[in-house]
């Protein structure tokens, strides 16, 4: 992660502290979402888990309130809920849910895509597998890059052009003889480099999956949980309305909870035919961490900040390109940040050395960042929600002092 | 689960209560192996939850001292592990291992076996997965019935005739052209009935496993953390050594946590072409639960306690089996019982019906069992670990009543 390791002991909100007693704000976990060690959070887990802690062969109402609240926040025709402990699980059970229920194996996914650790999910995570290991049912579509792409074209031009990418790969998949069951993305892009991907982008490519009779799985385990401010999911940031959605990370403020919230129909062929029981999933504990957290990002009003705070940060980090050349763009939504160093304005070829430096510069300095992209060229800046404008002073303060600096 | 769901709202060591207040002896699970809500266990995850929790890109001292705890418990040669959540992950993990470093596809599993719910694990998983769903690297080996199968013969020849299915099976393999990978069973046969292994089954198992090239892999899932009261681990008991175990169920009391434990070359060979990150394993709070595991079984000496109840259990169910022309077989090690239902004693025909309706009767009457087997005949009887004679006599009891009243 680091040149030196962080050997951390303790967490406060958005501040961690390692062992030496030095303090991080911490402007890169999103799994605490809510704040590390929210106290609501941490009294919903112990109280719960004293009091009982079984699995869904059991009746418990705290798991039906739960999917009840969950559900509620997104649209009517994804009224079924699943529940996991990791998105790994979650995406691989979208994944069987997708195959079953279409009777078909292809699945497109991004170029530089990371979906989890499991066989089937290794498959479609390209950034970690290459071509040879994905086998013949997944196929990948470009990486959007519209800081590189656009050339003067118009949004709707720049969306048409990315959505055919989707028409090519599941014509290519016809090529090979593979029948094309879904495409599944994250809805923020977060490995690819979140790039700003053009208004009108995700219905077109909503539209070219379902005339081809596959199946859209939004991966909302970044995006998810009301990272961007406006909305409390990607795809309805994005505008595209998914058949499976698979949730993760940020669910349970860090206790191992995930989902797979699907359209009823898709749930009742795929359970007809199939067992899906999963031990630790759905228990009373999980269900009551999971409540806490949506308690807290409505009582602390969390996605309002996100679009406060997120705003104030890309106003700051548009200054800092002002000032340096090393930066070459600025984008995110709500508290998600991509920072992309480049060596020349001209060129804009990667600095991948630069930014590796100055996440471990960072770090250094007591401010926890990362890097994603093709090229590891762009800063990944993604707090926890409670991250307020004075953590958005010292963040711009010091990666200025940094960028100055190298 | 039962004709009459269960509505639980409480519970503390064997104990369950439901929404009406009514209490049940849990004689079923074995998730909270050292017992329902146990206090220090309760404490150690609102004690880490409340202080920090994050991930393995960050040092933590709790997670090394977990897992050098872990590993003391088994053979020196198996001196890596690697965390995951559910034990579904772990046979992942295990398979990926498997496959990758014997650079093969092909795995045995048992005709009735269940490891998980991942589409790899749902192919070796073959209770609830018909063939033409198993694909083709995955082949079967007879479930082991010792109850119908002796035919008078010794030990030695018994296990010398299971033991051969193992290299039928590799054969079967070898002439469809699919190389043998390894064999992955459950060390204690939980969803096969648990049979009674003859002596010298396993070292023959795994040398012929051994000579064709394989790997064997134990899931301990269901047999481990000392549920036989003997040793710690199954194939300890069965006296086959491992090249890669997978945990899961009793290892966090109920918390989300499970793991690989391997040969540190297997581990090495793997991680030097794969990533494996796995963002909520090993976490500090998953860390300090599993360590107040192995606390609380070593200083409430549950395992001593398996083995002296579970041999007074023994010889309650044999005693019932005398009187009771409906007990076919008893069988089981440390506390972990299965109680085969037949019609006669001439056919050995199952009798299914009958051991739906003793379970169903047992819950009325406030003792929680479940059944398995691929005759859905066996009554399993698997209570946390603190069960006491006090608990063996209610059930006992109880059961006696029940089949009294068939």
């Amino acid at each position: 992660m680091y040149e030196q390791p962080l050997q951390l002991v303790r967490g406060d909100g958005v501040w961690l502290y390692d062992v030496d007693g030095k303090r991080y704000l911490d402007a890169y976990n999103n799994v605490p979402h809510v704040g590390h060690c929210h106290p609501r959070v941490v009294e919903a887990l112990a109280q719960q888990a004293a009091t009982l802690n079984t699995h869904t062969r059991y009746l418990h109402e705290t798991v039906v309130t739960y999917a009840e609240r969950l559900l509620a926040t997104f649209d009517r025709s994804l009224s079924n809920v699943l529940f996991c402990c990791t998105g790994t699980e979650a995406n691989e059970l979208a994944l069987r849910l997708a195959r079953e229920c279409t009777g078909r194996q292809g699945i497109l996914c991004t170029a530089w895509s990371y979906h989890g650790n499991s066989a089937a999910v290794s498959q479609i995570s390209s950034s970690f597998t290459p071509p040879a290991k994905r086998g013949p049912f997944v196929r990948t579509i470009p990486v959007l890059d519209p800081y590189r792409e656009r050339n003067g074209r118009e949004d709707e031009a720049l969306a048409s052009a990315y959505a055919l990418d989707v028409q090519k790969g599941i014509e290519d998949f016809e090529r090979r003889g593979v029948k094309f069951a879904g495409l599944l993305i994250c809805t923020a892009f977060s490995n690819e480099g979140l790039p700003t991907v053009p208004p009108g982008y995700l219905p077109k490519v909503v539209d070219i999956i379902h005339k081809a009779g596959g199946l859209f799985i939004a991966d909302e385990v970044q995006a998810g949980f009301g990272r961007f401010g406006s909305h409390m999911w990607g795809h309805q940031v994005l505008g595209g309305l998914p058949d499976i959605v698979t949730l993760g990370k940020p669910m349970g403020n860090g206790h191992p909870l995930a989902g797979v919230v699907a359209r009823a129909d898709l749930v009742e062929q795929f359970t007809r035919e199939n067992l899906y029981f999963n031990t630790f999933a759905g228990n009373p504990v999980s269900a009551a961490v999971g409540l806490a957290v949506l308690d807290v990002l409505r009582d602390e009003r969390l996605l309002d900040n996100a679009r406060d705070v997120g705003g104030y940060v890309i106003d700051g980090l548009k200054a800092l390109q002002k000032k340096h050349s090393f930066i070459g763009d600025v984008r995110g939504r709500g508290l998600f940040f991509a920072v992309e160093m480049i060596k020349s304005h001209s060129t804009q070829e990667p600095a991948a050395a630069q930014t590796q430096q100055i996440v471990n510069r960072m770090r250094d300095r007591g401010v926890l960042i990362s890097r994603i992209g093709p090229h590891n060229n762009i800063l990944k800046i993604r707090p926890p929600m409670p991250f307020r404008r004075e953590h958005a002073d010292l963040l711009l303060q010091t990666l200025d002092d940094v960028i100055t600096g190298l």
